[in-house]
């Protein structure tokens, strides 16, 4: 029998906690970052610079690849980490974020969401049962109910029956996934209530008495800005379990992450490292870089001194002409660099958790962050 | 004082060389293939990886570099090599055929090729002289004269007056080359004359009359067709002297390179490899493969079986999948991996020629290619 999955408090230091997840393809370091592997592939890196930058799992999308090459399709090739050369762990998303975003002609029902391709127009529907049909399929080790990210603004009374929604939704994903997952996968449920208190803690409460394996805090990083995030974290974290992992989904910038670790979160995802990386921008030690700023022109500093990536020993000068060159070289070396930089962040936030240091971390890194010139682009 | 520049025959199978060029950066094994770094970055490849090919120099463009970042810069920088994290030699080109095929309001005169940035419209002149002196700044190991690409088709006039300026202009880079370059850097000229054989004659004998470190065949691959480029290189290496290495410029396909070694060239650099890569197809030991390509969907087979490439091993479904998708990966993998097969069919030329079964090699190289299936976009 392969092992099951688990979750192991190591330290905690305030609200701030420190752990293992364990899957049958490898431990979780937490408070982890995933890389975002959209389509299969984490944008513009190889995957082995992936796992070099100590990255433990990634994250795919389930509504690129259910899109293409299918889900039928990854299983018959032997399921997505076979496919993409990724031994690790992999969390999949239901599908439903991305249908409101990127698909056309949606329709929510009580039964499913039909959308048309955004790739070929084909109408597809999309309910709670097929969403862990396709992570199933793809074999993902972490898959998410489906649920209806409740767009922002929400009237309460809007808020209140898109989360009840997400609730029956989530029932259904509950009783789906019993039914076909192999042992050791895992389901998260996804609180959510929008900016309403009562509303999340409604939604938190309810998935607990479904019970699942871990809890995703969803619907923010929408526009409710920085200070309302952190609150709705707090509210949520108050009520979930301790011995579940704690999701936040889409986030986000350094510092978005070290203040919703500092209040409880496990895990985060945001293709902010690798989409910046494509647009010439570089999280470093130093805070962060426009490379396409003439003032790297002849500036032969390391992109990051500090960091030990390979990526980010070559000059400030070399990466702002290939910035300004379009070369392909430059997207790679800033998403390898960004996405390191994440990790090594993440490994630095642990550390601080275990020395009982984190507050004093978060501290150091906000003014690392405020000394920045540069602005990074979303 | 550093190693001098150098050229050692160390085999012959008919008219194949196998031999060695000595540079002060490092010796080239001959027959070589020089992946193409445009603008300071072999397009897509990480600098290690293009090493880990077996490439022992790369070659770069004087034109895209004098224009962004700009000679000056380049040596302000400390060089080249140290710009583009590449030990190795490294052999530039004098920028004149990306002036007649880039540039726009191109004028020449005597004295130079006055030309229109693509970049910025600036106006730039372009003199041998100021060619060597680009060349020096960024640190070129081989350095090209400037010489006038006769556009193919010319009438036998025009190859003339076209081969006598280049002519002209060859004795010019020589003696700005004499006043400034370092120990160790060396100098090919460039063997002009279009597609009639008393002109390459003509220009042949006249560069040796100068004198250089190295002679290119240059002029062809430009439509004249695969016997015509053939014949003209027998005529010119019939000419050439024994102990200098001999380039033919631009070329080419697999079959095209190891032909033209058959007849005695030992140099060569094309795009395609890297250019192929970003257009979905590949060069194996099977044969060219177009990733587009619906066959290849469910192929688990892996992209080239009998390649040591890392990037070989990933499956044609996945590669199928990246290419469909757009996504970098995919161009990344491909141009891993065709820049290997190119060193790799190199190496296997080096090892026929020094065991006398060169011909054998290439005879099996035109099945293994007969069978393809697939075509390659130039």
């Amino acid at each position: 029998m392969t092992a099951p999955f688990g979750f192991t408090l190591k330290a905690v230091d305030g609200n701030a906690r420190r752990g293992e997840i364990v899957t049958p393809r490898g431990v979780v370091r937490t408070p982890a970052f995933m890389p975002v592997g959209t389509a299969a592939t984490v944008k513009a890196m190889f995957p082995e610079d992936v796992a070099a930058t100590g990255a433990d799992i990634i994250l795919a999308n389930t509504y690129h690849l259910m899109l293409r090459p299918g889900a039928e399709r990854v299983a018959k090739l032997g399921g997505l980490h076979a496919l993409m050369h990724w031994a690790g762990p992999i969390l999949t998303d239901s599908g439903g974020f991305q249908v409101m975003s990127l698909a056309k002609l949606r329709r929510i029902t009580e039964e499913a969401v039909t959308f048309q391709s955004h790739i070929d127009g084909a109408t597809v529907a999309l309910s709670p049962e097929r969403s862990i049909e396709v992570q199933c399929l793809l074999g993902a080790d972490i898959q998410m109910v489906l649920d209806e990210c409740t767009p922002f603004p929400a009237t309460a009374d809007e808020a209140k029956a898109s989360l009840e929604l997400s609730q029956r939704w989530a029932e259904r994903s509950k009783a789906a996934f019993g039914a076909i997952a192999k042992p050791g996968q895992a389901l998260f449920g996804i609180v959510q209530g929008s900016t309403y208190p009562d509303l999340r803690e409604q939604s938190a409460r309810g998935l607990m008495q479904i019970g699942f394996d871990g809890y995703a805090v969803g619907g923010l990083a929408v526009g409710e800005g920085h200070d309302t995030m952190l609150e709705m974290v707090e509210i949520v974290n108050a009520i979930l379990p301790q011995d579940r992992p704690r999701y936040l989904m889409g986030v986000g910038t350094p510092l978005d992450i070290l203040e919703a670790v500092a209040r409880g979160i496990d895990m985060f995802d945001c293709v902010m490292p690798t989409r910046s990386g494509r647009h010439c921008q570089a999280f470093t030690w130093q805070g962060r870089l426009n490379l396409r700023n003439a003032c790297y022109a002849e500036d032969l500093t390391p992109l990051d001194p500090e960091s030990s990536c390979p990526a980010a020993r070559y000059s400030r000068a070399y990466l702002h002409h290939l910035v300004k060159s379009g070369e392909v070289l430059g997207a790679m070396l800033l998403s390898y660099a960004n996405v390191q930089f994440y990790q090594e962040m993440m490994a630095r936030a642990r550390d601080a958790i275990a020395q009982g240091t984190y507050r004093g971390f978060v501290e150091d890194m906000r003014l690392r962050y405020a000394r920045s010139a540069d602005t990074v682009e979303d």
